[in-house]
């Protein structure tokens, strides 16, 4: 782990690293903040890991969300990752939805991906060991994320309960099998199969009976300008009604998609997180 | 005053309108955060003015800083301009440090910039004025800045203390006549004639007794990359010792001239504000 970066933020750091990923078969940058408490002798704190959206690298959150201050408060290390394999020997596509910065949190099966975009090992197995070698973080964690990053912090628990303690999202891609960004990204990074779409579609995994014990937290604003066409938060509620998993689903009047949205309510998702992983 | 963009944020508007400026010359934009204070019947609030440093746009301060909770708290307007006139027929240099995105707030003298850049003016006259008519905004006015956009704001105020019952600055250039950026611009906008720089120099303002009932809050980060070669605030310091001038001086350890910085503070900044707004 190679730091690039290092600002003083509410008492700790916000740090970005980069390091060679084995999973990847590429350098990734990864932004790491480490709260005020990290610094005392013998810390073990825990670690909140945070998934963007399309478009985005390991910088829109750490300067766009402000959830550095929440995380001082409440001694939480968030660990903000790229959203996919990077640079110029990666597999990539016209497109913004597709390729690189387009991940989708998933292990490609298909050509040209499959060497390469294995985001869900990356994010479940690779980065966390990662980070406990390298930083005071202990092995309680919880996973949230927004939009596509929404998708994958929501499949990604509710097939590793085990793994995080807690969960939550904001304005995600519940039912990638159902909607257009989905389906262009799992036909090509899974192949035309849709019953290999499953493992990582939160409705269709809830509806398996997947990681039945972890509450989900989902906020979605309802000017959310994806809401009818991509995100459907109502397809997510029917499932865990249907199923009987623990859903708080709020919809927030007059939000959109944006950071500004993102920045209002990160507060409450971290004090979620915080509750969860220092029970 | 033509709305551009509206983003619902910690239960306010984070807005951004175009507008003709008379004395600019050209098409301005202006962030402007309505807290929800604002949407009460008959509702007058007090403003904050908030002044960029070079290169910004009025959009880094809405994105990075997190100010919206804050003023949100305390039923503050904030009100964001850009750094100087705009757009393809206005004078410009080659270089981040003068012309457009280096207004420096003053009323330039010289050719090719007399004719339109005059930021002081527009943030002492012209902005308030239209603030006041579109907005449901009181008539009481603090100013704050960052850098170029602190040293702004500290010597608006202090040729101004009647307009502002407030001011603070992040990093700021507190003697343009002593220091590279502002001899550039300075020599640039109102000549080789120092004489003509002392009414935007804070240190030769607080030296001639500008402002006396004007308590200053400056916060100054330790790490800065410009700490020694263009902030100086020792200069202040020393300014208001000799004048017995009221200033609160923080140099905060580790701290450097990123939003990050700005962020950390800009809670305590804006209650700073509105306990003088509402007194």
């Amino acid at each position: 782990m190679e730091r690039i970066e290092r600002r003083a933020c509410f008492g700790g750091w916000q740090d970005v690293y980069r390091h060679d990923s084995a999973v990847l078969g590429c350098s990734m940058k990864v932004a790491v903040y480490l709260p005020p408490q990290a610094q005392a002798e013998g810390a073990r704190l825990p670690v909140l890991y945070w998934l963007s959206g399309l478009t985005c690298s390991e910088q829109n959150f750490i300067t766009k969300a402000g959830a550095q201050r929440y995380a001082a408060e409440h001694g939480v290390i968030i660990v903000a990752p790229d959203t996919s394999p990077r640079g110029e020997g990666v597999a990539d596509a016209e497109g913004y939805d597709l390729g690189q910065g387009a991940g989708f949190y998933v292990n490609a099966t298909e050509q040209p991906w499959a060497a390469q975009y294995r985001m869900y090992d990356y994010i479940v197995d690779e980065l966390p060991a990662l980070i406990q070698a390298h930083f005071p973080a202990s092995d309680k964690r919880g996973i949230c994320g927004h939009s596509m990053g929404g998708h994958g912090a929501l499949s990604i628990a509710l097939r590793n309960p085990g793994r995080y303690a807690s969960v939550s999202a904001f304005s995600p891609i519940v039912a990638p099998s159902q909607v257009p960004w989905g389906q262009k990204a799992f036909t090509a990074y899974l192949g035309q199969d849709r019953a290999a779409w499953r493992a990582y579609d939160s409705v269709e995994l809830v509806l398996a009976g997947a990681g039945k014990g972890l509450h989900l937290l989902v906020d979605q604003g309802q000017e959310d300008e994806f809401l009818a066409g991509q995100l459907k938060p109502e397809l997510l509620q029917a499932a865990c009604g249907a199923a009987g998993h623990a859903l708080t689903l709020r919809l927030q009047p007059g939000y959109d998609h944006s950071y500004y949205f993102i920045a209002s309510f990160i507060g409450e998702h971290v004090a979620w997180h915080a509750a969860a992983l220092q029970a």
